[in-house]
Order: C-alpha cells, then sequence, then structure tokens
C-alpha cells in the first residue's frame, strides 16, 4: 500500500559496479558508508554477496550490522563521551570498530576508557579538508596534542569527509575538491608520522569526490555512501544520471485540482522527507521528479509541495506542456532530492519486480 | 543516549487543558488528530486517560490505535480506492471508521466497496475553504453529484481544514481564518441539506482556527492535532508562547570550531527533520532555538546547520551576544521548527523527570 520505497535492484548493482570499477583501477579499497541504505541486504550486495569494512553514522548501525558479521566498523561521527561504554561493548564483542575525534578532551576520555576497560579503543583524528564542518586544520598543533592524548587508546589514522563537494557544479571542481581531501589527510598523517606517531589508516570520501579523485597516493581506503542509490541532488551536480537514481517513493493520486493545475496524492513529506537539496541548484527539482512505475519521468512534471501525507503533482514553472492524464488510482514514484533523508522516513525497502521482497533498514540510534 | 526525543508532560496536559476549556465554553467537542504525536499515551491524556473521537493521517494509525480502544475514527487523507480493503477490515472489527473524499470517483469506489462487502462505509466530503490543498469548492454542482454517487454508502457529513491559517500573523487574521473554515464547511452542508441529503457531522479544525475559532454555530466537532506538543511555528505566528513547547530533541555537543562561532553536536537532521518552517516567518529559527536540559533557551543560540548526524549551534545572525560556554558532553536541547515532522524521526519520547518511561510512536503506514 502507498506510500513505499521503491528499489531498482539492477541500477544498485550498476552504481555499485561503477565505483567499484573506479577505485580497482587506483588500487584502493572501498570502505562504503551504509548510512544511506542502514541495510544489511544492501551492504551484501557491495560485497559480492559477503562481508567487509564499513562506515557507520549511529552506534545502531555498528551493532545491527555487527550481528549480521559485518566486524570491521568505522564510526564516523565524532564521539561522545557518554558512548564510549557501547562503542566497548561492541569491541569486547570481537568488533573492530573505531571511533571518530577532533578535540584533546575526546582523545582524553577516549583514553580513559581504554584503561579503565582494558580495550584500546582506536580512533582517527578528524581533518578539516574544506571547512564543511567538524576537523582539525592541517598544520594545527591540535593533530599532535591530540595523538599524544591518545596515549592508552589507539591511534589509527586520519580521517577526512569533503562535504562541500555536494556544492561543485564542474567536473573540475569536483576534481579539485578530491584532491584538496586527499592532500589535506595526507599531510596530516605525515605530520603525525614526522612526529612519532604510527598513521596507519588514511581514511577519505563523499560520494561526489570518490567518483572524481584522480590521484589517491597516500590513501588506504575510499568512503562514500549515497552512490548506491544516487538521488536529485547527485544527478544536479553531475555524478550520476537521472537513469541511475536507484531509489523513488511509489505513490497514489487520489485527487485532481484542474483550475489550479495540480494533481494530489497521497505521498507527503512524511514520504519523501522535507529534504529540498536542489532548490540550492540551478535546476530546482521540488521535491523530486515524478516517473511511472516503471520508466524515466514525465517530462516538466514535478512534486511542487507536500503537507504530511499529501503531495501536489503541477508542472514545472515556466512549463509549456499539458499535465499528464493521472486518473484517482495511478501509482506514479517520486524521484528523491536526497536519498538518504527519503530513505529514512521508512522502515523498509520494496524491490521492483518482485512483489514481496523486502529489505529492511536499522533507523534510530 | 543522544539524539533522543524528549516530551515535558506537564506542558502536554496544560496545552490540552487550553484548547478544551476554549472549545468546551462553546459546547463543540474536539476530534484530535493523532497525527502529531501518534502516540496512544499521549491520545489518552486528551481524554482523562479513557478513550474518545480521534482523526487519523494513517490507516497505521487507524489500526494501532483501535487496537487500543480508540474506535472512533477520521481517516483525514483522501481516499484512496485500493485501501478500502484496509478499511472494511477495520469496520468489521467494529471501528466507526470514516473516509474522505472529494470526487464522484471516489464516492463510486466507495458505494462499490460498500456493496461489495455488504458493509456501508461512511464518507465525509472535503471542503475546500482556502485554497490550500484538496476538497469541492462551497456552491460546486461537485457536491450534490458526490452524494448520489455515495448511494450504497454511507454520507456523513462534510469536513474542511483551514491549512493556510499557517501562514497567518494576526490575532484578526486567524480568526477571519476560522470563520471563513467555518462557514465553508456550513454552507456545503446546507446545500447537502437542501438537496435531501442527511448530514449529520459538520467537522472543522486545524491549531491555529481552532483556538482562535468565535463562532463555531453549525459546527458539530473541532480537529486539531499539533497543539498537544506546539512548536516554533506555532510560537510564530502566535498560537502559543515559546514556552508551551512541549518537545525537544536531545542533542550531546560533540566539539567546537571557535574560529567559525560553532558548537558542533551529535544531533542533524536525521534526528530534527529537514522542516525549516520558520523560514517562511519573520523570525526564522533555524533548525530550532537551543536550551538546557531544564529551562528556557539561550538567548539567540540556534542550530544553524545540520548534516545527517550532526549539528551546528551558532548565535542569530547579527547578534551581539557570545556563545555560551557548553563543553564537549554537554547536553542540550532543540526546540523545533514543526513538532510533527521532529517527532516523526523517532520511534519513542522520553519523559522529561521520569528516566526510563517511555512513550511509542506509531510510525509508517
Amino acid at each position: 500500500m502507498t506510500p513505499y520505497l521503491l528499489v531498482d535492484e539492477a541500477k544498485v548493482r550498476r552504481n555499485i559496479d561503477r565505483l567499484r570499477a573506479h577505485l580497482d583501477a587506483h588500487g584502493t579499497p572501498l570502505r562504503p558508508h551504509v548510512k544511506t541504505a542502514k541495510s544489511v541486504d544492501v551492504a551484501r550486495l557491495l560485497f559480492d554477496g559477503g562481508t567487509g569494512p564499513i562506515t557507520v553514522s549511529t552506534l545502531r548501525e555498528a551493532e545491527a550490522f555487527a550481528d549480521e558479521g559485518f566486524t570491521d566498523i568505522v564510526y564516523a561521527v565524532g564521539i561522545a563521551p557518554s558512548k564510549l561504554d557501547r562503542v566497548v561493548a561492541l569491541r569486547r564483542r570481537g568488533v573492530d570498530l573505531v571511533v571518530l575525534l577532533d578535540s584533546v578532551v575526546q582523545a582524553r576520555a577516549v583514553a580513559e576508557a581504554s584503561t579503565a576497560s582494558g580495550i584500546a579503543i582506536p580512533a582517527l583524528i578528524e581533518v578539516d579538508c574544506d571547512g564543511h564542518r567538524g576537523g582539525v586544520l592541517p598544520g594545527s598543533p591540535e593533530v599532535t596534542a591530540i595523538a599524544a592524548a591518545l596515549a592508552g587508546a589507539e591511534l589509527r589514522g586520519v580521517l577526512a569527509h569533503a562535504g562541500e563537494s555536494y556544492f561543485c557544479y564542474t567536473r573540475d571542481a569536483l576534481v579539485k575538491a578530491a584532491e584538496a581531501e586527499r592532500a589535506a589527510a595526507v599531510r596530516v598523517a605525515e605530520d603525525l608520522r614526522a612526529a612519532g606517531f604510527a598513521c596507519p589508516v588514511v581514511s577519505i570520501g563523499s560520494t561526489p569526490t570518490a567518483h572524481a579523485v584522480a590521484d589517491l597516493t597516500g590513501v588506504t581506503e575510499v568512503r562514500a555512501g549515497n552512490f548506491v542509490f544516487f538521488d536529485l541532488v547527485m544527478a544536479g551536480i553531475g555524478v550520476c544520471s537521472v537513469d541511475d537514481i536507484a531509489l523513488s517513493v511509489v505513490v497514489t493520486v487520489i485527487g485532481h485540482r484542474p483550475e489550479k493545475g495540480w494533481i494530489m496524492t497521497d505521498g507527503g513529506w512524511m514520504a519523501t522527507s522535507r529534504d529540498r537539496g536542489t532548490s540550492r541548484q540551478p535546476t530546482d527539482q521540488g521535491y523530486g521528479l515524478v516517473a511511472p512505475l516503471d520508466g524515466p519521468p514525465f517530462p516538466d512534471l514535478l512534486m511542487t509541495d507536500a503537507s504530511q501525507e499529501h503531495g501536489i503533482l503541477s508542472m514545472r514553472p515556466g512549463s509549456d506542456r499539458p499535465l499528464p492524464d493521472l486518473p484517482i488510482g495511478t501509482q506514479v514514484r517520486v524521484l528523491p532530492n536526497h536519498a538518504c533523508a527519503t530513505a529514512a522516513q521508512h522502515d523498509s525497502y520494496r524491490l521492483a519486480g518482485h512483489a514481496g521482497t523486502t529489505w529492511t533498514r536499522v533507523n534510530g540510534w
């Protein structure tokens, strides 16, 4: 029953193969971020049915994926000291869970938890490569101070994420963002080594930079998450085509307001999320492009507004095309602005062409 | 462990008492919309521990609340014909579930499902009082055509929702929106009666208009949902004060970027939702006002940006106050733009002052 999430498994496989081929050419391992799909079923596709190294955004993900045999995990959100008990519990289970931090305060907390538990918790130092969020600046004296404060724990290496690459609009800008991400991480790793600290891991990545990166010298692993599904934001920055988008929300037409040029559906923001990432891009796609159940989008038809459980479909402003004829009861698909946010509104996926097959998600914290 | 939803039960009770007192003065029953809290525990507070008439936004809510003894339910989203099997199943269980529609096509589908099942499904005709979404226009010939097409089902009455009242900014505008909502619904009910149709129910409401309405002549019930929690959008239009907001998201400080004026937290849009309803109001509150665990908000401190699992706190643009000193590990609360959307990112509530007590939500469809 609508609304529900629909996944095109063939497109997921194609998207995975594309990034794998790119990174294999560089000989660099992928540590996919499972925060987008939050699904063990999708993660298995990433490893040919098996398991492998993953990145998570919550400890709930770490615990759920550990239950399914994924034991090499980076928790890529700066650690809150109160969460270290759960980290220790996972490591006691044999999970190689690695935490992230960018301050001496966090490093001391990790060292104390390591001493108290008798388990040396490994940590990556977050590197700020583009001013997007957290992280230490390359060259900052904070870097070695954090490394020193980790005595008793384990300094595993460094991690950078080029969050600003989501706002690049040319191939050249993406390549530069990828190189800046690599250079910042490698610089901090080299500074640590020069100061006498082992720094085996140099982890970089985001979906845009992972696809654009031309040089991976000094990098030991690449992270990316969104690429399994892709979305309209990624299509807007040219990382994928609309045809690559593997995720959509199926909704049903429940009414018409012809005098307003509106088609009403039973899919509102509860089903799509409030994410309007394309509103900051050159082409604003509203709440999403609208497509038939099987096939490419109707030209110029957008989901233009949303209440909690109502969607409004109308033609793109300025379009001279007529509204398509979609009678009450018709099911259509809405392609998302942001796959991570849209998927998070649901607890499972249905598979296109495989009625009854569902993949579950690991929501919550 | 953060992030999590926190509810102040005393404020919920105060908010309920306020609307009850207002409607009791008019002698008009309340049919609360449970779509905001989606919680049987909150619904019981609305009925002094018992049950009563409710409005739902999904059939999942209808089924879950029916399981807990709520048997008088309006499903206030235009019915998709494919959902009528679940409607019939609920009515077979003894639930007086009423559907909503605004077209002859839907009315025929409801009549056919009634005939096929031997169960007359009751329906309300949706009335458009302000151009916000769906509904028939008062005076339209569609009104009696829909009523006629329901032969074999049951015409229960009419329903209007003043969705545009969310964009009113004066008491006078709110009172006018409430009167327009009442007048439109009563007009359609009178037209139906004049055409020989029984129209026992005249249902109106939204949180802003339910609080502003001065005349309820001809109205048999008032709906409102958001008022149990309230939020910054409601405070922005003057329906409540910031102190009335009963819902917040508890997050933990995980870092600082003093050179940018940023405090980083572990609560991103996954915890708050992407809803930025106040961005269209005179005072933009970012992703929310920030408050200590117990007490009113820090002056001028906002959650100004969000990644999936990261929040950025900073001072309101133009503020000359210093950033408060919130060390790593400090827990703070973020008051939401839109309680319905923020609560939907979680599967339960924790109760302030009652460690360990949780209320569960009914998410999904």
